[in-house]
Formats: C-alpha cells, structure tokens, sequence
C-alpha cells in the first residue's frame, strides 16, 4: 500500500507505512473507537486529535511546527461529522470554530496509545553480565560503518541497545577519533576541552591523568547531564597493566531491585553529592545514583568514588545510603558482572558513560607508553542520528 | 580565627573560617555528637566520618581526589578514641587498621547535616511576577562585569536566583556576544551552532527564524538537557512588533501548585513529548513539564507548544494532562505574570531557559531590520563560576 510523504497530511519528514485500515468509528463522550481490518481497536481522545491536525492552518508551512495551541478551543469539543475517507483517512468536522481534520492511517496507527501498542514501541536495553557480553559484544570495521550507512545504523542501535561496541582499525592518528565521533553529530565540550589525552601527565587535574588504578566509574557525574557515548581511541599501550573493565551499571541497578530492594530505593531516591574541584572550575551535582524515568525504569546510573562530595541527607538516611552504596560498589568488584578488555592500538571502545561503569588497573610505564585519546557525544545526538538513519533506510 | 588553607587539612581550594569551635564529643553506637561553643549540636555518623578523611592516604595529593573507598571497612567501624587538638581538630582513632582521621572544624561546621545546618545551606529562588521584576530587575553595565570580580560576582548570583538579568552598553558589533558568555565558560553547543542569529530567514528550520508571534516557551525541549542559561543580544530592532515578553516558570508552577495541585501533579509526573524534526536532525524528548528535585522543589520547566509531539500515555491520563497543559498556558497568557520588555541595540538579555518562559510578538520589517544573536551557557558552567568568583573574594 501507499507510504504517504506528503508534508500536509503528515507532519515531519517521517513515512508511514498503512499496513492497516481503520474500518469503523464509534464516538464516545471524550473520544472516539476506531477498529482497524486487523481487529486492533484505538482510543483517540477529542482533544488529542484535535491537538494533532496536520493542516496548513494548524501547522505552519514555514517552519513545519504548530501555531494552533490547545487552549483555544472548549475543553469539551467534540466532532458533529466523522467519515473514513478513500486511502483509510479519518476525518472530522469539530463542533467548533467549523474546522475540519483529516489523518492519515499509518500516522494515526503509529500514534495509537493503547496498553498493546505502547508496549510494543516500548525500548528495552538488552542488559549484560560477564558472560553476555563476552559472546556478543558488538564488533565493527570502521571503514564499514564510514562509507554504509545501513551498518552504520547496525552500530547505532548496537550502541544504544547493548550500550558498548567496539570500533577496529581506526587509524593510529592521533584526531582521528573526531572524524569517527563526527559520523554521529558534534562533539560535547567540557572543561577538559573536546577530544581529551589519557595518558599520564605531571600535574594531573583528576586520577585518570596519572598511572593509578581507577575504580569502576562513569566520567564526569558532578556534571547535570553526564557525557552520553565515550569514545576511547587506542593509540599506544605497550605499558604493563592498565587493562580496561567495563560493567553494565543496568544489570547491577536490576540485581539490586531483584535481591536488596531497600538498597535499590535508597539508590535511586537519595541523592549523593559529586565534586571536581580544580583551580578554575568547581563543578558539582547532586543526584541519585540511579534515575528512572516516570516508568519506573533504570535510564542512568551514576558514580565516580573518586569524585564524591560529603554526603548531605537527613540523619536518618545516612546509614541507609552507606549501605546501599556499599553493596552497589561490592557488586561492581563481582567478577561475574565485569569485561576484561586489552585496547590494542586502532581500537575504539564506545559506551555509554551513563549505564557502563568502566575502570582501568593501574599501569606501569617502565614496559612502555599508554596512550589513549577520549570525547563524548551526547544520548540525544546518538538518537537523532538514529532516527535521521531510519528514515532514509526505510 | 584561623582559615586553613592547607590540603593535607581540607580537601580542595575552598577555606572554610572558623566561627566557632567543638568543645565536647558524645559517642554513640553510630555516630558521635559534637557540641560547639556557639551552642549548636552536629551528628556525624562514624561511616560518614571515616569516608570524609581527608589524609593524604585517602586523598591521592596526585589528583586532590579519594583513593580511600567506604566498602573497604567494615559498616560498624568505630573510633577507639576521640580527641579535640588544639584549634579545634576533631581527632578519631579507628578500631581498624589503625588509621587516624584529623578534622578541621570549619570544615566540619560548614558540613554538618542537622535540619537547621541543612535549611540554612538551602538555596531558594527568588520567584517574580510582572510587579516584582518591574521593580527589581537586575541591570549591570558590561564593561563594570567584565573588568570588577565583585559586579561579575553579584551579576551572576542575580543570574542564579533571578533567573534574569540585562546588561547594558554591549558593543552592536556580531560576535561581541561569545565574549561575554566566555566570561562564564564556553558556549554550549547544538545542532542551531555555537552563536545563533535570530533573524527572519528564508526556509526557516524553526519559528524563531521566521517574523511569527512565538509563543511562551523554553528553547530545545526536545534536548535532555536543555540550555541553562540563554543569552540574547540585540545589533538591530527597528521593525515595527517584535517586544519579548518573560514570564517566571517557577511563579507559574507554585501557582498550580497552590490552587489546581491536580493539574500540578499531571505536569510533574506526566511526561510530554517534545520534537524539533528537520531535515538532518530528529531530536526528540520526553519528560514531564515540570521536574522536581528530591525534595520535591520545582528545578525546571520545560514547554514549547510548537516543538511538541503527540501525547503518548495511558489512556486514563489524557484529559488530566490536556486540563493541566491548557491551565498552563491559560495561566502564562495572564499579564500579571508577563514582564514586557523592547531589546534595544547594545542590550543583552540573560535568563534561565530552564525557568523563565520567553515569548515575542510578531514584526513586520517594513519598518526596518530586527538582528538578535544567541547562544547558551548551561547551569553547571554558572554554578563553578560562581564559586571560583566567591573563592577568590572571601
């Protein structure tokens, strides 16, 4: 059947398929049913399609956004006309202001907020242990996802599925990492510039610049929006140690809800404090270490041990928090939960700083150098380039 | 009295003054009371205590930041002996592994978590309506914040707790605007760019760069993270229209949340959806109009009518939410909350995106040109800079 892209009947640069006709409309007091020819039924409120009118008035031409606001109608309109056109369009004339609108069906379909179909757009991480990870880690060739855009939308969703792939051969120039990351969108900018050097240096400004250990973390969790996708270019590590640790902070979060419930709230109720306190730039922020959505779901986590303030909660949830936090830290120690990963030179690890804990042994330079070059690139760039990738591949 | 500004005493740059000292410690099974000669009294909890020891084993001097982590002692650790030194250290010895704990008192005070400790610290807002700000709208002079620490300092709190600022005699002269954002730190990116020209434009990609009335609205709430602080500079503003207009978000939200907690409730807990579609990018967002902190405060506002998309939740909860949205809207259209103001050349308007609502009217440019230019500073580069302000001035 037809794939609609006319700009007027749909808003958006989107398409939707009609694998589905709506065949019959039945009007209820606030909204109306309409039941589909595969026996799916949908509720659409009065008002939210009213919302919704793709027309010209509604929906400015110049910039493609809507100028109707829902206010400026009664709270209670209602359609005194209904029809399903030719093609499946339903339209309707209001009770007010003599408008009338018409919606495509696989616009509308794709729109449906029934318990089934909110459940079936519902994402779900694919959450991993240990042994998960370490048969299906996603693995890419960087010339691959650079010059095919259907691999490279394989990546994407691997990266926002998995929350980790692996990028070989990626040129041993040190930049090169922004022409990869480029691939997605800008860089995101932080007081440690845009693509920062791992490597030890004199004067560090945080552990990461020196040869220490560093305990399983997410970068920069004293800033509100902690970096979405870290990217670590692997340039030289010919050092002894210094092998990389990476732990899905999901797969903990939902240990802990399964088995220690009251640690699990505590965690994600209480917020902890995260400082980086330097010479010129004193960042903090106070968070839970897991946020949820309105859902109830994991969509973050975050913790640097290292970069913690003093806690600051009533008395009585001092305890609870230390608990808690004790047993999220001993958990991330659990060899069942972590990956051992050895960059060699051309590797390109990606993850997501907010769910994948990662950590470094310490390293030893007597052997040789280490050297790695890092940025990030933020969720809401990882998504659009999804979407952007969907919608000229479909 | 003293001020320590020593790190083996006290973790970062931050001096904290004595203003009073501990006179006597009471142990108790988890913690310890210390009573100060001011007469107030602090609980310290012995976990809390132990994690916050600030000795150069806990904290690497390498980077300033803890090595130490709380899991590796046991969860009932409790000092085998208690000590007030002279100047005011509070001394623990340790019933594990022998480690000693030394305390600054100012440190100690200034983090101290009893109720009136912890009211005391609170930040609060201050919330306007059109007559308040008429009145108190905070006005500097560039060259005055540019060349004085202390106006900087002043300008940027008003920043904070205003959410709103204007300042005057800024150079008409493009680009002049970075400048001023880099006193704060650098320019927050996104896919509009770095610095932005507000100006009507052929094939718009956005309302705003068209000559159309905008609506009340926050910028990029289609991003997780919306801009902080949004900065607009006018060269140009002979058009005949095209007055901004600000309205206070927070004013508006404890408004709702005084008489319709209903409508209150559905915009905090209720997610919307939120695109901004275009050709290149699809950036989309979800979350309730409203977000809280932990403590139940209103921390954001996030609304733009023409960058929703359709609203997607269970059934039940659609009329709730399109009641609170019209409410919303209804409640920011009433000029007892709308601050009019006409941007002439050389004025620059800062506000919290996050919080204050902006709206222009429509212009017509027969009259002659209207150029604004933009950008964006996010809260966590205002805060730092705040606090490098204040450490440098106490």
């Amino acid at each position: 059947m037809n794939q609609s892209t006319e700009f007027s009947d749909v808003p958006g640069f989107a398409r939707y398929p009609v694998n589905t006709l709506p065949i019959q409309v039945e009007l209820g007091s606030e909204s109306l049913f309409l039941l589909w020819d595969d026996g799916h039924q949908s509720e659409f409120h009065y008002l939210w399609l009213r919302d919704n009118c793709p027309c010209q008035q509604c929906i400015t031409p110049l910039s493609r956004e809507q100028v109707f606001e829902i206010c400026d109608v009664p709270l209670d309109i209602k359609p005194i006309n209904t029809s399903i056109e030719s093609e499946g369009r339903l339209v309707l004339q209001w009770d007010f202001d003599n408008h009338r609108s018409r919606f495509h069906p696989g616009w509308l379909r794709s729109h449906c907020y029934s318990v089934k179909a909110r459940n079936e757009r519902k994402w779900q991480p694919i959450i991993w242990d240990k042994e998960c990870i370490t048969q299906q880690l996603p693995v890419y060739d960087y010339q691959q996802i650079k010059q095919d855009n259907k691999q490279q939308l394989h990546w994407l969703k691997d990266q926002r599925d998995y929350g980790i792939a692996l990028i070989k051969s990626v040129a041993t120039v040190p930049g090169t990492l922004a022409e990869v990351a480029n691939c997605i969108s800008f860089i995101r900018e932080t007081n440690f510039g845009t693509i920062f050097d791992v490597k030890s240096k004199p004067n560090a400004n945080t552990a990461a610049y020196t040869t220490l250990r560093l305990p399983l973390h997410t970068d920069l969790p004293t800033r509100e929006l902690q970096p979405g996708l870290q990217f670590l270019h692997c340039l030289e590590n010919d050092a002894e140690g210094g092998e990389s640790i990476l732990v899905d902070g999901f797969k903990i979060a939902e240990y802990l809800r399964q088995y220690y419930s009251d640690d699990f709230t505590a965690l994600s109720s209480y917020p902890m404090d995260f400082y980086n306190v330097d010479r010129e730039t004193d960042y903090r922020f106070r968070a839970p270490v897991f946020a949820l959505n309105s859902e109830g779901d994991v969509i973050e986590v975050r913790l640097a041990n290292f970069l913690r303030g003093p806690i600051d909660l009533p008395s009585e949830q001092i305890i609870p928090i230390y608990k808690a936090y004790r047993r999220f830290i001993e958990l991330t120690r659990d060899p069942q939960f972590q990956f051992f990963y050895r960059l060699q030179p051309g590797d390109l690890l990606v993850f997501d700083n907010r769910r994948v804990l990662h950590a470094r042994n310490a390293f030893d330079l007597k052997q040789g150098g280490r050297h790695l070059q890092g940025c990030y690139v933020d969720r809401d760039e990882l998504l659009s380039r999804i979407r952007i990738l969907e919608r000229a591949i479909m």
